[in-house]
């Protein structure tokens, strides 16, 4: 099918007012990237706002300019597809911090040179309020709904929380209400790495020449092995040597498994900026929706309008289950309408990108309502 | 107590012969730097030879040579302790490719430089290899027991299955008789982290100043989320802050867990050298007790002849008790006496270490029989 079969446009809004953050600052002049499936409706009232998780973009049909891979949910967003562009207009923003064309730490700031880590720490809600910002100036007063998995369904729920009259409805995928220690740890690696990498330069590596990409490749190694399940990586690799008899008793790749994440490391930097890594991992680890409500998780969903549903994955021990049913638990106290599944799904937190049937019929469900 | 009231030793024994080794080699001059605990009766019967862990030492009960810090199992090996030194003659030896005085990457090659990447892989028999010459000096025919936990598990167990006439019985806690995908996969995270820092220089950084500490403790942090339970970390640190009322908006250690791995991984390094790092984190990645026997874990234990007891933890993620059980069944399958228990701590993989005093009642009950 065609971009324009599609109606599949990708451009960039420029922000007319400097966007306020939660650390305090504001940022001007923001850049908007996003990607639109579809067509909106004359009444405006058909669109569904996407959110990307932590390493994707808004390329969510459209093949990634750089990898030339098919968009990372090309699968599901399409006409007569689970979330059916012949009805919907899907829209997905790239986020702020990000390096897709939305503004980010490699982004020039008012001097000519790029951010860098003078670029402030944003939060969910700042990436949150960019996308509300991009409402604003298509003219959407309320989408049909928001929609998000991983880091997307933090932005789902902070989008409910905080524009509760923009959205009927509230989708939720293997996400959290807040980060965990356990997550945060985890990143905390990732970052030290990356900073660990002397071509990291303090964030002053861009344009000049090669950045970190050994620390942002072992970043992205230790991160992956949380996407996967031990059963997923027992059942795909096992013990299973790569192209070899033997042994090699050297330390080259022996086993399919390094191999396999050696390449999700090297291949993740050439389309990945190390310092908006930095970035988007802090304000992930930084969310924790109850505690900008006064510590209460139902009181950030006091003025909750949508439907909302809530999926889980049995195997997904990054986002596991527990932290779904605190947050139906908290919609509950809320008043507010709520369905929640834990499906059976081999692949860990990754299920909620891969070929999972029961998703499809669930999202699908939820969103032709 | 003193160390001569404990009867604390600390030697170095040099190998009379050349060590051969699974990979084909052998190594010649190889030193065992090992301490015991206790005194060995008269009909060296009495002996218990414990196995360390991955990044601990033959330092059991003594004070740590670089950090002060007390034996790490000091505080279950000793007089009247769960494990008695005033009955057993505790002998532990530093591992080889160890680097607290066993041969290692760190040694002296032949030609007067250390042998840095020179040194040969190495395997976990391999290790028990230099151990079991290390009784043979010592001229104890059989042990009373041998005991490990984590790495020394696996020790213990190819020690079982390789000398089974030289034990009485095997203690293996919180073990595996393979490594996983999973396992790998961390473990190459770590060396990756290690070889992607520019001070490693290809393992040659011996004696040139700093070595390459920062990916070091990279390794060291990633490793160390895995030797926890997410409860554990929750409960000791969940999203509390570090020595501050509110969140920085920076990338200073604003919460307490991330100051307690940066912690974790710096002081690692002044104790621990990265080249040996990599060849024991190897050996434990090539460990598969089955693979060495044909395939079949149960064929390993074919001509045991010693008591077994395996112990897991629930919340043990690195090792799960699923692990523990694939070995108890073999066991089974062997005809071997076996006994079984998994445990309940919070602390995850780290339980076999920390305070559980059933642990301290399964261990006495076992090598008290």
């Amino acid at each position: 099918m065609t971009a324009a079969e599609l109606n599949l446009v990708n451009q960039t809004l420029v922000l007319p007012a400097a966007l306020p953050l939660d650390g305090g600052q504001s940022l001007s002049s923001v850049e908007v990237a996003y990607e639109t499936v579809g067509t909106l409706n004359p009444e405006k009232s058909n669109a569904i706002l996407l959110f990307h998780a932590l390493t994707m973009d808004q390329h969510v049909v459209s093949a990634h300019p750089k990898t030339g891979k098919p968009g990372w949910w090309s699968k599901s967003v399409g006409p007569g597809k689970v979330i059916d562009t012949s009805r919907f207009f899907v829209i997905c923003a790239n986020v702020l911090g990000g390096c897709m064309g939305t503004t980010g730490p490699a982004s020039l700031a008012a001097d000519g040179t790029p951010y860098a880590m003078r670029f402030p720490v944003i939060t969910i809600r700042d990436m949150v309020r960019a996308q509300v910002a991009l409402l604003d100036a298509l003219g959407i007063e309320q989408v049909h709904a928001v929609v998000g998995g991983s880091m997307g369904g933090m932005q789902a729920l902070s989008f409910a929380a905080n524009w509760p009259e923009r959205t009927r409805a509230v989708l939720v995928i293997a996400s959290t209400a807040r980060h965990s220690a356990q997550n945060i740890a985890f990143h905390e690696v990732g970052r030290q790495a990356i900073m660990a990498d002397p071509k990291w330069k303090g964030g002053d590596y861009h344009g000049a020449g090669k950045g970190p990409e050994a620390g942002l490749a072992v970043a992205r190694m230790a991160a992956h092995i949380t996407y996967l399940s031990e059963a997923g990586l027992t059942d795909k690799f096992g013990r299973n040597l790569q192209d070899r008899a033997a042994k090699t008793f050297g330390f080259d790749a022996d086993f399919q498994v390094e191999s396999y994440l050696r390449h999700q490391g090297l291949s993740f930097t050439d389309r990945f900026d190390a310092n908006s890594y930095l970035y988007i991992t802090r304000a992930m680890d930084y969310f924790d929706l109850a505690e900008e409500h006064g510590g209460r998780l139902a009181e950030a969903f006091a003025g909750a309008r949508a439907r909302f549903c809530l999926v889980s994955f049995d195997t997904d021990w990054l986002y596991p289950t527990a932290e779904s049913r605190v947050i139906a638990h908290a919609l509950n106290a809320a008043g507010a309408p709520v369905s929640f599944v834990e499906l059976s799904a081999p692949y860990g937190h990754d299920s909620f990108l891969l070929d999972v049937p029961a998703l499809d019929r669930v999202i699908a469900g939820f969103l032709n309502q």
